[in-house]
């Protein structure tokens, strides 16, 4: 696990549209926001306005609240600091029935998780006409498997209760 | 109780601003729509937009129609028509310490409620200086005395289980 | 696929508390409601009240809506008749390393899925402190084993193509 | 003003997570759904679901109904039919500053508005780096002149209190 | 009045269903968390995920991290000291005629409130088929007359200006 | 730009009504509150209460916390600083067919933005039965020629990438 030091942006809208917000998030994440959010909030004046929320690393904040201050109509935003703990994580690629795939593997105290990507999922069910469900599925299974080799080349534990030698 | 057809409106909005809907709300329940509620909804492209919806009677479904259409960007409005159940309440005027207000006495199958008009106790409570609660509390106590006093007098019923007989 | 008639019955409230409402939400699924939910809606003078919608069997509608007048403040409840297609699906109980569990078995056009009943998996999870995940998994496991043993005695089919005999 | 009817799907789901269901949405936009919409819902035992809305034309809705069945967990989904009244509109290219986009002229009860597609807008924001707010008003301008020119050419309007005669 | 240190831990989910989310409540509730939300998020890709929120005491901080890495998805939770403000309050037993009941009464800048205990309302309202509402009045009504009883033996006010002597 | 320290308040609520809640916002946003917002929120209990915040100045926090304290059930007030950077604004009035009007006008980056007044333009729309759209787009165009006009006489910038002498 590690501990990073991260910034927060909020600033609350009631005069811009949806499109609009959109559009501002999708700025704020290809100019290096880690993740953005909106929430609905009750405004004075029977307004409901949006929250915006962005998370981004230091050396990223400027630019956010540049383009928040160039994208949306807001005339203030709040900024705080922020310590966040993050989990050690692998990418692998798998091969299932269907084509190949990612799966992200997290160690959290004592076990793994093996999640597959849901952009190489979707994209499989697409250009197959498949369920995502069963995608998924398939790509979680060849995770699985491939954990399994995984876990028993680099040490000996059937219950995954430690993370292999190159995991952190 | 009463069972009546009244029209429900409803169209989602993407590229408005939460003044603007606020606005037509506003205009909506000044020509006659019974209610107006709005919900946050996710559209496509990570919009989060607003779902209008309007309640009013039969005959006041073009001017709320037409006000739709004039203030919201719009193109298209659905309808229905439904039935809607409402009970039989009256509204009376009591005194307490801090002054007068009304209250709304409704008849739900074999008990009755009594309800503090709002914005009676928002008035007193602000003209006073004095907690919302405290001023409903007392409107609320002032109204459960006048609804004992009304029953008595037209019919013998401590357990309120019947309506007094001017009720209907 | 089975269509039936089922009754939809909606009311807005603004002088309601959340707990009350929660307390509505168990009294309407003990009598009968086939599911309940609520919105969080924005209402005129910058209420944000709480849209509650009822489903229910049309048997139901008229204990649902004596519920409704003797829980809430409602003055008015809507209600409507609407249609609903419904999927054929099985219960069946299943035996895992942690403890036995129900899946629950859907045809959906071609396929079926696999669920995991959660009440079943959370008690499990609990009585042994394991991740609800980790208990879902393998109940999941189970229900996909069951199923393939399934189809292959009552009909040829690895692709799931068919449901088995006794499934309709 | 054109009356049309059409269908509304809907089904509410506690068991399927937001990237399925953006999923969902996508592949009922692709295969004719007129709108798709989500709504957060408070359900039973403290479960926040979703609720899913699919508004398409009367001969989409076998193929939705069959993407609900195999993109999402549910076991039911309700219908119905229902009115909606639409408003004309023209799309037409205008060019500006920044470059060519489209706007979207609706005649609405005696007056029009013209709204820039926001596609085109977002396009031209992006390739030239500029804030979305600044092409759209250019985009708007432009629209504003060519309606006038429109309407000029095609009838002796400048109130706009009534359509050009290709309008219709 | 006290003042406090406690922890906030906040973690966005997009990739859990509604029933996993309510299961990890449960659980963080169950192991010292003061207080647990969830709040509906828009995320990039018309993702409508979930914004999760724990409050804690600082020697809870370990364990609830710990429950959100073990049943939730995330790979990163942020975490924040933050200051409260908590109002004395006294929790006392009254009778009503529906039976016993808590009353939980907080002393608020001069005056003071007097709350029905929910949970206890609810188990009386359910075993004896009454309305909710009709059995926290009563609770109400007997706490009222509690208090009044308290406030005049332990000092001389009407008012309730001042906390009786024992309330600190 | 300048950057400032306020103070955040929040509080969770299920035990209030929307009316309530209401009123509590009027009161903290005419004590100096700087804004007010409230988000729907899952709680325990399948409870779907209400997250309160507030946005105050440091010398408002005392008197802001005390009118949560008066009018809210809460027992608690969680609270922060927080730095915020804001826009150097302007305002104006223009002239326009309509009536008078005020724009903010607010410098970003190298480009400025005119927002008409909403609580104007809406003043002007319900005088004159107006739509709030027709309204907004002439006090719109009435501030950007009253903006051109003041650079013109300030600075020699068609492109509006300086701020005129007197905006700071």
């Amino acid at each position: 696990m590690i501990t990073e030091t991260i910034v927060i942006l909020e600033t609350q809208i009631d005069d811009m549209t949806a499109q609009s917000i959109a559009y501002t998030m999708e700025q704020l994440l290809q100019n290096g926001a880690l993740d953005v959010y909106t929430q609905a909030i009750g405004m004075k004046k029977s307004r409901n306005g949006t929250l915006i929320t962005v998370i981004c690393p230091c050396d990223r904040q400027s630019i956010c609240e540049q383009i928040l201050f160039r994208e949306t109509t807001t005339l203030g935003i709040r900024y705080r600091l922020q310590e966040r703990k993050i989990l050690h994580r692998q990418i692998h690629e798998v091969t299932t029935e269907y084509g190949k795939a990612r799966v992200k593997i997290a160690w959290r105290n004592g076990f793994c998780t093996i999640q597959p990507e849901y952009e190489d999922c979707a994209r499989l069910a697409r250009s197959r006409n498949l369920s995502l469900i069963q995608v998924q599925e398939a790509v979680k299974l060849a995770g699985e498997n491939f954990f399994n080799d995984l876990s028993t080349t680099n040490f000996d534990s059937k219950s995954r209760t430690n993370p292999p030698l190159d995991f952190l």
